[in-house]
């Protein structure tokens, strides 16, 4: 049976296909994008923030490309090829960005150890917190398990909410925790039409952080049209999604 | 019903006893541990390669003490206490005394961006393939799951060795790699003991690699005798552990 995954809308749309012509053109780091992937999302966001130049292809991994896969054999997107070679994680990117880019602005990390720190702890809550309860909760199909999931969901929301100083994580200073959660801030419509999530029912705070986070422009500008995103995430409203994240996720595994 | 994971010997013993009584003074970093445990014993090897003051205190995290609880709400070890602020998660802590500690030597990350990126792709697949198959290999109680976690494990640990430059993973220099997955590698007698595993059944470059490691000083020095591991691992190889980590693997959830 041929994967379902791979017949996905082959190109980035609306706000975030305008962004995608402007970096046509060869450059020395070349990122490896998949439009819809939220993971992707954050490396791209990183990258208009701080001005890098950059070269955009668009990469289905599903389809496992020859090219792609000679550059990064995992086959996972976001990677980047820079100086003919690969690295790939959303985050590893995002640190890599730090380091290989030094004096573009704004940096994603603050300076002081403490306050960098602090920054790795909480991006680590998204990663092993809220974005496995958003999948599990998209992915749940049984009502009581949908129940349950949006509890969990909530509660880790709530949790990282009241720690926000606001308005963005950090305070005044957008940063590495903001770019970690935009993109399931963008997403979170889905839930809220098919799951009974509302930013007001996990709490006002979270609300708040929420609302002006979607404002953000270097997150509006990599999103594409909601049509092309109800495709893709149809399958994993009825758990048939087939990306590595989503079977990790019906298998009780890390997402890798 | 008391939790027995409570009940574990107070103190470390052999060269971790030694370790331990020359860091009883006050310093500005306090170093919260648990002499038994593998995330703790990550961060301790980065204290010790890199010479940094500090001060052990050792907390058993399953008694929840008050004083700790004060300092890291979350109640995990290991922990620090940096001028009168708290940070935790292993790997947080050891980037942290990397750039709070930025002439102490030996540096555990590269200074290269590229290699410091690489080093840590490496850090995040041993957390999220190794660690993980590791936990379900000694918690497996059915004969055929732990065949199939024999067979998991292994292809995580050869995929690894395959990469290793040696004699350390990224050639001549000990690396937060190494740190990393320096103290699963000290434990693994658990897994030869009960559960079929040998080094040389993973791949002859891991055996190498891993024979290698278990001697690096940092590691044996903070290793305790392997008598009171047995109380410990004992519960994990009955799967009736009550460790945040044995929950995780227990409910097919990611290690918190």
């Amino acid at each position: 049976m041929s994967n379902p995954d791979r017949h996905i809308h082959p190109v980035a749309t609306g706000n975030a296909a305008q962004v995608v012509a402007k970096h046509d053109a060869p450059q020395e780091l070349v990122f490896y994008a998949g439009w819809f992937c939220p993971y992707v999302q954050r490396t791209w966001i990183a990258l208009e923030e701080r001005g890098i130049p950059y070269q955009y292809k668009e990469v289905n991994p599903y389809l496992k490309e020859k090219h792609f896969l000679e550059i990064n054999p995992k086959g996972l997107v976001p990677a980047v090829e820079y100086q003919g070679k690969a690295l790939y994680e959303s985050l590893v990117l995002c640190e890599f960005l730090e380091d290989a880019y030094p004096t573009n602005e704004p940096k994603l990390l603050p300076s002081d150890p403490f306050e960098r720190a602090y920054t790795r702890l909480w991006v680590d809550y998204i990663n092993k917190s809220i974005v496995p309860a958003q999948m599990r909760l998209t992915q749940a199909q049984d009502p009581e398990k949908q129940k349950a999931a949006l509890e969990e969901a909530n509660k880790a929301l709530r949790t990282f909410a009241a720690e926000a100083k606001g308005p963005y994580f950090l305070g005044d200073n957008f940063s590495l925790v903001d770019v970690t959660i935009a993109p399931w801030v963008a997403r979170d419509y889905i839930v809220r039409e098919h799951r009974g999530y509302t930013r007001e029912g996990v709490s006002a705070l979270w609300k708040k952080y929420a609302d002006h986070l979607e404002k953000r422009p270097s997150l509006v500008n990599t999103t594409s049209e909601r049509v092309h995103y109800a495709d893709i995430y149809g399958r994993y409203l009825r758990d048939e999604a087939q990306s590595e994240a989503a079977k990790a996720i019906r298998a009780g595994r890390v997402i890798p």
